[in-house]
């Protein structure tokens, strides 16, 4: 780490054990050997606070999430993570918060004993502005072995893994969101939902696996609807989605039961990191399996359709639903 | 580019066009292909607005800047250029300047067809904070080919390319320093020193082809006396350094002869993005034809010495000279 701080580099380093080649964090770079007929996914994804997730969340949770949200990218992609390098622009506040930046590392070191993956490199600096984290992340796949979104086939089946919706819904909930106000939901079902913004899951067992019976895959971070609009855009086809086979988890079902206005916010509000799969019909039954195998729900929400009108969602009855915003911006 | 800003990606999809596993910045990810018996290098280093460069830098120089630091990097450690990931936060102001971010990938691109790496991903947010750069970047070595920082033995001669401290006087120009104000340097001095300021120059010719003559190796980010130290110390071994030795330009010279004090600054000051270099004797030759071959200036300014007192600096009679500071922190 150039420009290092020494005292966060001890904090940093114990994430590189198993990674020789990271040289403990003392060296300005490390090496990622190659493995014979193996590629290398690269991925990056930067999140700033007030933008991507508020300046007193948990350390730990922003830990979670910076590391989390690189590892959904990999999992859609089809890759194995194998190490990641971290850039942080600290708060000068947070930079001499020792406890801050231990609890921040205790979330990556978590996520990343979990996934099998090791921080190698990255750079520390100070910053004026809001604490801003930026992981580039590399996973394995076999050569030529990458999933990519441009490459949808005309009657592939549109799958979804987990429930949709449920961080958008976490999302009003950590705001206290007058919307949200309105629906009288559990505390158990407000925990849930917040858990789902804070902590996403990246689905890596899936999409480690799933390459041999996938045409087209990305990872759902902007919203459903819009995500589905770009990978369609880049492998020139179109959708049709129907909304009640969109897949709600009980707390999103119970809050959308109660004021139906909230069906927009769960397939268009962001932060989901579930995988949006296009599957061929021939391929369906090995998917349900792998679904099965790995513990991972997957639903069929739609298929893919010539290009034409762009991406159509249709409601219960059959009409066209329209929205005012497919995508989502943060925060 | 998750989160992308399409207009942003029209910008920066242009400098992926060399390597067609970038997708064109259409997809999540890009796939590096490893090459036989090759070793990937990586490093990353982040630049703010306000501590790295100054917010109304030319947004050219900007771009070049944040690549050049890292290939600068890549030169220290013996690697090749390939590929590099560009994660960016975006003040809103800035993001909605076209002309802006056009003419930052245009300091990008002229750097990368100097150094025949590419753009192959990242990613594009916006902040309330200053404008953050954060670049991995990726280098080629032969299999274990990295030069460390480790690896310097005593009785290695310490070598430094091209000259000292001319950034540290640069950023005093840039800044209008009362220091400098006191000295009078030619308008082409002062350019000069500027520029070496705002436009480092990684010293890759000798950087990529050095790895059979040296020892250890690291580059000159954080002043001289201080990246010599964190060499020493990453390899358990100290230093002695001849201040007549260490090569001046002619405008530092000429700063430094009207004000001795401004020596100090020019051996701690940063952002030299020279290389220093441990040789052992025998290699000296080999390493001194190198430089001719590239075209490279280097200077032997001192040697490596058995650990005990630390980095030892002598004036030319003789005696030990101390700093208040032997590092450096940006602006």
């Amino acid at each position: 780490m150039a420009h290092e701080f020494s005292l966060i580099n001890d904090i940093f380093a114990p994430l590189t054990q198993s990674y020789p080649s990271a040289f403990d964090l003392k060296d300005d770079a490390a090496v990622l050997s190659s493995q014979p007929n193996k590629d290398l996914v690269v991925t990056a994804d930067t999140l700033v606070a007030g933008v991507h997730f508020f300046e007193d969340d948990s350390p730990v949770d922003i830990g979670h999430k910076a590391l989390a949200v690189n590892l959904s990218d990999l999992a859609a992609k089809g890759a194995t993570p194998k190490a990641y390098m971290l850039s942080i622009a600290l708060p000068k506040t947070q930079a001499h918060q020792r406890e801050w930046v231990q609890a921040f590392a205790n979330g990556l070191k978590a996520l990343q004993e979990q996934t099998g993956c090791s921080l190698i490199g990255g750079d520390t600096v100070t910053t004026s502005g809001p604490l801003t984290i930026s992981i580039t992340a590399f996973g394995e796949t076999e050569q030529g072995g990458m999933i990519q979104r441009s490459s949808a086939q005309v009657g592939d089946h549109i799958y979804v893994t987990g429930t949709i919706g449920d961080a958008a819904l976490g999302l009003q909930v950590r705001r206290q969101d007058s919307a949200l106000k309105e629906v009288a939901l559990s505390h158990n079902h407000r925990d849930f939902l917040l858990q789902r913004y804070l902590r996403p899951t990246p689905r890596l067992a899936l999409g480690c696996r799933m390459k041999p019976c996938v045409h087209a895959a990305m990872d759902i971070s902007d919203g459903l609807i819009g995500d589905l609009q770009k990978l369609c855009a880049a492998s020139g086809v179109d959708a049709a989605v129907y909304l009640e086979k969109v897949p709600l988890s009980a707390a999103a079902n119970d809050a959308s039961a109660q004021d139906p206005k909230m069906f927009e916010t769960l397939v268009t509000g962001g932060d989901d990191y579930e995988l949006l799969v296009c599957v061929p019909p021939e391929k369906s039954k090995m998917f349900a399996q792998l679904s099965l195998e790995t513990h991972t729900p997957v639903s069929n929400i739609g298929a893919i359709t010539p290009k034409n009108k762009g991406v159509q969602v249709f409601s219960p009855s059959g009409e066209l639903v329209h929205f005012a915003k497919a995508g989502f911006e943060h925060i």
